[in-house]
């Protein structure tokens, strides 16, 4: 499974193609529609989620809500087109409009400039921008029907916001909740703390990151490599996650507590009953020599606060080469939320494209019978 | 450029091919056996490595220290082989000698029996072991060489060894002085403390791992993409580094911290000087918008203990399917030094295909033309 | 540069997705939409071609005809679409209408509906159809753009229609008048014999293959490998030629005829005038040890006849298990002059991913400067 | 499956390095060297051939003659390197030695002396000889052995030398008889013929090709792709068939014969017998619509002469810019029983590569059992 994604932000619309999906998968409009929406939901968001309702529509490789086997392309049109048509359309615009040039920091704009030799970030901000993400969403939803049929789960929530912190544990199931609070949290103390300083980050034109756990149940042992260092499952599944935009770190089970803890502390003991393997912990998080291991899958992302401040950060203006206060182009005080369902998203997808490789299989029935002989 | 590797922990032969070479690179074999020597060095590691005493020795794509532009490949002799020899020949061996079956939790052993339909441990081991990063040792040093022509440097040292953690900040030249210590540290005092820990440790059969932080330096703006997520630079860094075994959790910048800031305290102002851009903070840790913005690149990576402890974890024997004491393979009791060698070694590699990308070029000679006429 | 297509033939659109293009570089939508119409064009096709009059449309990747540096995608609507609505819909359809079932030969039918576990050949032929190829003439067409700043040309003749062969010998500039005639043929007189025979099969419900020659000039020496099995010139464009639906043999300058012939009068004696190397002879077609040498390229195919006999061919009924006579979907034939204008399209692109990959560069104008400074 | 090559021609030795291989295949090591010396053999032959004595010698990936499942790596030697150490040696050599600069038409070496900035052309053909072919021998015996567990078998024979060409048609079965005549050819009589005349050819220091048949038997239909044009098995095989050194043209089935048949005369009309479905002919060589139609495939290859002649052709001394007679580095007639072996494991290379893509597996016997349920 390959997955190709075009389309600037305020262009026509955004488009995805997925090659390598086996026939006769049943493709669920309302549950990529559905989030498509998480996507733009959850506290702290600004004026553009408003514009856009995003919607997914499938373009081809689908016929009567199921997969052909062949190239899967689908388009999120941007409803905002309209209004940008005269300074976007790939066919003849005006160039001179709604230039950005004061770089903001954080973002591509002043090394788009130069790589690509161009003079108006606008340039670079309209692909850059995280606006991308739908694409990976719908994808993601796509690979999520497709490991449901094997009986493997996504889910996830938000742990944290610039340093408001849960650290309570929570099972797979207890997860689900997360998504009908206002900020994919699960303990109603730590959101409100989380909700008053968003308030207050507002007022001061300042913005927040935070701390996501992605967690995946039912995968069977054996996904991944311990032979060829680029099949890792872990190398795999966080470099997929490193390519979300702001985020600035990935650790799999413990993660950077490994680093402060003994072996005797870190290395979950393997037991048996019934002719089943089993742990009593889980701190590798799923993953061990570089393969899944039959237990949940736990990775832990850390993302940036968004590098647009309504505030103004220090720059210089590319055009004039004086300094400047940075453009702001959008108002989100914070998007932890929709990081979390893209997370959720990428990781299903990479997960997908991992499995496919090991089973093959051009339809869905035969993936699903590989699947089950697979030793567990 | 491209590195595949082959070779079992105790057959005859490491190996490894690079493709993707220019030709006139000169090659440092020196230089290559000094960073082997530097893998196998540091406090706290057992007998294997005084059997092995890595060299480095080229079979083709060189010819009087020159590259010719074909595939690269280049061997390190197992001299241990002459011991396995009948255990581990592949054209006749006795396979019912030195098997493991009392899998090692932390390691492949399980999954990767279930996985390749095996009875006996070793023939998974033998290559999921960490004597295949002498390979990559390898490879990044001559991509060192390739770097070094265009004025670009890696180095790194050890930040904590066990919950022990230097805190300090460190200018990259001040980095130098880490390989000249027992644990690639930098502040005496902290490793002091990490030398008596990684003793008592021993003592109780017991594990570390720790923290690690490589640095890049001199490297221009603009080599990743904000284009396309599969050629983001942090996510090809990082998936690489999560590669390595032992690794848990990769950061860049910030990193985590990110997640505890607002953005006013993460996003680096940008400012300029006789036309030049600069900053005075690298919070971003080199990369935004998916690329390099031409200043220090900053990864650190968390690495678990040694998941073979002496003292031996729980565990089950997978041919009787009765408890058992987990086997132990070998007898390091923290392996941090070498895995700051390979990490630095796998960034080498990892970010000389990067810049082997853009620059394309089929020779040395080229390549360098075309990193200066870049715009910085 | 990669290439991903997507589209069913009665669905509602193809798609394509060019990756890698560098930003700046200027798209000529018209010339676009020419070779879309000359794909459509040619004596001997039926009634499809009347209903689809296929223009461009681009959707990311452009901004006032000039690329960003983001992927370039762009559809080719299908106006047949209205009228199929109701039986190929993603989202909803009713598939007991317009089935196919007695599978042809010389089509994917029968093996599709084995692989994908499809019931009706629809799901496969409506992938496997030679309409996908719209979207590779668009792809080729912007590929002959980046390489025509470079000074390269494409250009290409029908040589012969089913037995009715042109064995002259012509410049490279006289190809031009090709696309000028009802067949892509150059000379007269075998031209309207190729006509008359095209009557008197489609008379018999018959159809007609043929042979293409494609030619391309002012390519430098030195794109390809003589170093990798994988990147040799002639392997990566005989490959794609053969990608082509129809194409069954490709050769390249002399081709079969080398096989006939000593080394005498095969290889081409290199001489020099002013520094200059030439040669006086071009059998081997530009190509020498996997890489191009400077002359002109020289790529013959043979294309089958269209496997869709109105006549008729013994088959079986796949629901049925009974013998049957072969469902006709069109009426053309012969596309040869379609495949001509393919074949050329995917020489260029394919071309320009060779091109792209040795030169790197991100926008046009490194590129081009790095063109120039390859030693000829 | 991924095969890298290495090695150059007088270097120390000739690597291969094969990843993606299951693991509990058995190796049968007398095959491979039997092989290697059927590439070695065969009229024609010039000295080198009887310096060299190819055996293969594997160095990892499998254990008492069973693969491992991790990467295979294996080196043939060149016992000729004891000849050439000081002039070839990587770590330090006698450059000004054996030098060759009136570069040979046919040859890589002009265009690689100007693409690598080198001044002698020793540093080009190391690379670029056809020697680099005998690890491919070996990669696609081990591959045979794969496809062998599944019923496939791959043979072929030499069909015409220089114009000498029989023109009978034979059974998969006889084509065995190949490789015990002088030619590799099946028709005494013509073989006797293309005797004599590579006997006159060498008189006159001139050199031959020919024409080579492949064939595969016993592959299930449905290999390769017709959704996605670069997973066509007919691009795919006849991509690598090109690869070869000296193939001038490739074609599938009556391959260039269909430019001039009507459709009548070229597609294979389907019956069935007792539920299975099977053709009267074979005109299509086994591939319809991109993927294998359970036919056996057919491939035919036209080989150049080789272009080093005795007799030496025209050319251009590279150092002195003055005309001059170019260099010959060695005498072979003929190579074509060598390209037959070649061929045939170039097509077992890649024809297992794309089977073990569709069918995915870990292990061998997972491999086999999914093939068995491939619907026929």
């Amino acid at each position: 499974m390959q997955l190709v994604t075009a389309g600037e932000s305020h262009g026509k619309a955004l488009v995805g193609i997925i090659e390598g999906l086996p026939s006769n998968l049943a493709i669920d409009i309302e549950k990529i529609n559905k989030y498509l929406a998480l996507r733009q939901s959850g506290y702290g968001r600004g004026a553009r989620q408003k514009i856009e309702c995003d919607k997914v529509e499938i373009v081809s490789g689908v016929r009567n809500l199921s997969t052909l086997g062949s190239p899967l392309c689908f388009a999120v049109q941007n409803k905002d087109y309209q209004n940008w048509k005269g300074i976007m359309a790939p066919e003849g615009a005006d160039i001179t409009q709604r230039t950005l040039t004061k770089v903001r920091p954080g973002h591509a704009d002043l090394t788009g400039l130069k790589k690509y030799a161009h003079t108006d970030a606008r340039n670079i901000l309209e692909r850059a921008s995280a606006r991308e993400t739908a694409v990976r969403v719908v994808a993601g939803t796509i690979a999520r029907q497709y490991l449901s049929e094997l009986g493997v789960q996504i889910s996830g929530y938000v742990k944290g916001v610039c340093g408001i912190r849960d650290n309570k544990v929570y099972t797979f199931e207890q997860l689900e909740d997360a998504k009908k609070s206002k900020l994919f949290m699960l303990d109603k103390e730590t959101e409100d703390k989380a909700v008053k300083l968003i308030d207050e980050l507002k007022q001061n034109g300042d913005t927040a990151g935070g701390l996501i756990e992605i967690r995946v149940k039912g995968l069977k042992s054996g996904f991944g490599s311990c032979m060829s260092y680029n099949q890792k499952l872990d190398a795999i599944l966080c470099g997929a996650l490193m390519s979300v935009q702001a985020i600035k770190g990935v650790e799999v089970g413990l993660g950077f507590g490994c680093a402060n803890l003994a072996g005797n502390a870190v290395h979950d003991a393997i037991y048996i009953k019934d002719g089943k393997y089993y742990r009593n912990t889980n701190r590798a998080g799923g993953i061990e020599g570089g393969m899944s291991n039959g237990e949940e899958i736990v990775l832990t992302c850390a993302m940036k606060p968004i590098p647009t401040l309504m505030k103004g950060l220090d720059t210089v203006d590319y055009l004039t080469g004086e300094p400047a206060i940075a453009s702001t182009e959008r108002s989100d005080v914070t998007a932890i939320c929709a990081a979390e369902i893209i997370l959720e998203s990428v990781t299903a997808f990479t997960l997908a494209d991992v499995v496919s490789k090991r089973l093959g299989g051009d339809n869905m029935q035969e993936v699903i019978e590989r699947y089950k002989l697979l030793k567990d």
